[in-house]
């Protein structure tokens, strides 16, 4: 099995880690812009050589793992390139972009559209782990528009990496993942902002930061070029999460003001039923 | 050794239990409002015994882990019943009520103020564990105000649980707590308002939410009881901070409106220094 990454980070760094455990024959190869995170992924062991897409045409998987913009460019020439039987998956955290420009490709029925939903706030390289995909769940869009045999093919792989499979259209991914992942990493970001602004001595922080602090803030230390153009491919949908964010927090602060801790104490109340959704996360893993 | 908590939940159950390991031969009494906390609390061997205030007399330490605005009632009662000798932590998360509400107590000189910043979204006697102080920070304020021989004990007693310790006045730990841990609890709680209000189907929420939601709205599942009475207590703080809070969210929402992506570039790399302000947290533990 020859498989090519393009792009070699967290993802599909994390993604032929796993294919090759699982398949030790097969021969990973990496094609990246960035001439250092190639010899670096190499070195580690995470792809076994370089390529250019003119090795594409003999590919049996592609997966394109490049920020959202990039993927807009890179995978109509990726499906420009292929061979017939060669199913490319594109993993990134919006959809209804890529699902568009490539609609009317001759190469469309190759390309699996998907978003595992899986990461950590590093990136790189380096940031690639097996079993990151372990218990996690797998978003495909349009899986009607891909060959059915391509798709047996790659739902087997999906699977035996651990993953859940749901399907949704393209505009139902991006409106609901802009509340649970684009939402959080904002909220986070701007709560960084909020706290290194105020602590200008950053002993402060770091003497009475605890466990609590450090969850709520940990994704701000996700990568500017990934999210950049994910808020930029999801724009409106983000603005609407954000407005109902900023909403909801002055409506607290407002209580606040108003002294009216029986209704902060409700406030909390409502929402703690989030323990019972996120223990229901776990236990259908 | 005879040591009492009064309130037997997180980080008086947590307390105990690292006492008894350190010092075999303390007992531990317990005394809880909360009939079935204080059984659950014998049961699980948090605690030895249940016991009363009129027991406090021969009491070599005394713990007052309690809500905040219950503190203000049980310390001035725990310090009327107490022997000369008796060192007594109360250990909520503001600092400055509970300081002037004692100040000129004639048992003032037997109690530390401290913080210290360690606990989990669990509460109750079920979420007491050992060594949840490993690492982590105690701030102690108005040390001064202690009998230097009390001072001393505790202070062995507090390293022996692996904390640091930083001194501060009360203002000042109100102040900058309301950042580091008092927002994080609001921001936390209203991301996950936001995303239960939008998602009336659950299963949405648990198909799409990935590990950065997760630990983004981890905070949600904290105790109505326990932080009611924090925000009311810290109030002007809490409501500075979230107005900053909100001011930079809004920020961001006009730069997504405006479609200025460079400048959104430029926010989140500008925040993604905590990494290196969370790190150090961990190297200087």
């Amino acid at each position: 099995m020859k498989v090519h990454v393009i792009g070699i980070g967290l993802i599909g760094g994390s993604m032929v880690l796993d294919i090759k455990n699982l398949h030790p024959e097969a021969t990973i190869y990496g094609i990246d812009n960035n001439e250092s995170h190639l010899a670096e992924a190499i070195a580690l062991g995470v792809v076994d050589a370089a390529a250019t897409f003119d090795d594409l045409a003999t590919s049996d998987l592609v997966i394109v793992s490049v920020p959202v913009d990039v993927a807009l460019i890179v995978l109509p020439k990726v499906l420009d390139v292929i061979g017939d039987n060669t199913i490319v998956f594109e993993v990134g955290s919006t959809k209804s972009p890529i699902c568009e420009v490539v609609a009317n490709h001759l190469r469309r029925r190759n390309y699996i559209a998907t978003h595992p939903i899986a990461g950590t706030e590093f990136s790189g390289p380096s940031a690639a782990i097996r079993g990151l995909f372990e218990g996690k769940t797998n978003i495909i869009c349009e899986v009607e528009k891909t060959t059915f045999k391509l798709q047996e093919k790659a739902l087997e792989l999906f699977k035996s990496m651990g993953m859940r499979i749901r399907y949704m259209d393209p505009k139902s991914h991006d409106k609901h993942i802009a509340y649970v992942s684009h939402l959080s990493h904002i909220s986070s970001f701007m709560l960084g902002k909020t706290v290194i602004n105020k602590e200008k001595d950053e002993q402060d922080i770091f003497d009475m930061a605890g466990s609590g602090f450090e969850s709520t803030v940990r994704l701000a230390k996700s990568s500017p070029a990934m999210w950049t153009p994910i808020f930029k491919q999801n724009n409106k949908q983000v603005v609407k999460t954000l407005e109902e964010y900023i909403s909801n927090l002055s409506k607290f602060k407002e209580l606040l003001e108003n002294e009216d801790y029986d209704a902060i104490y409700n406030e909390m109340q409502s929402v703690n039923k989030i323990k019972e959704i996120l223990n229901g996360m776990h236990i259908k893993k």
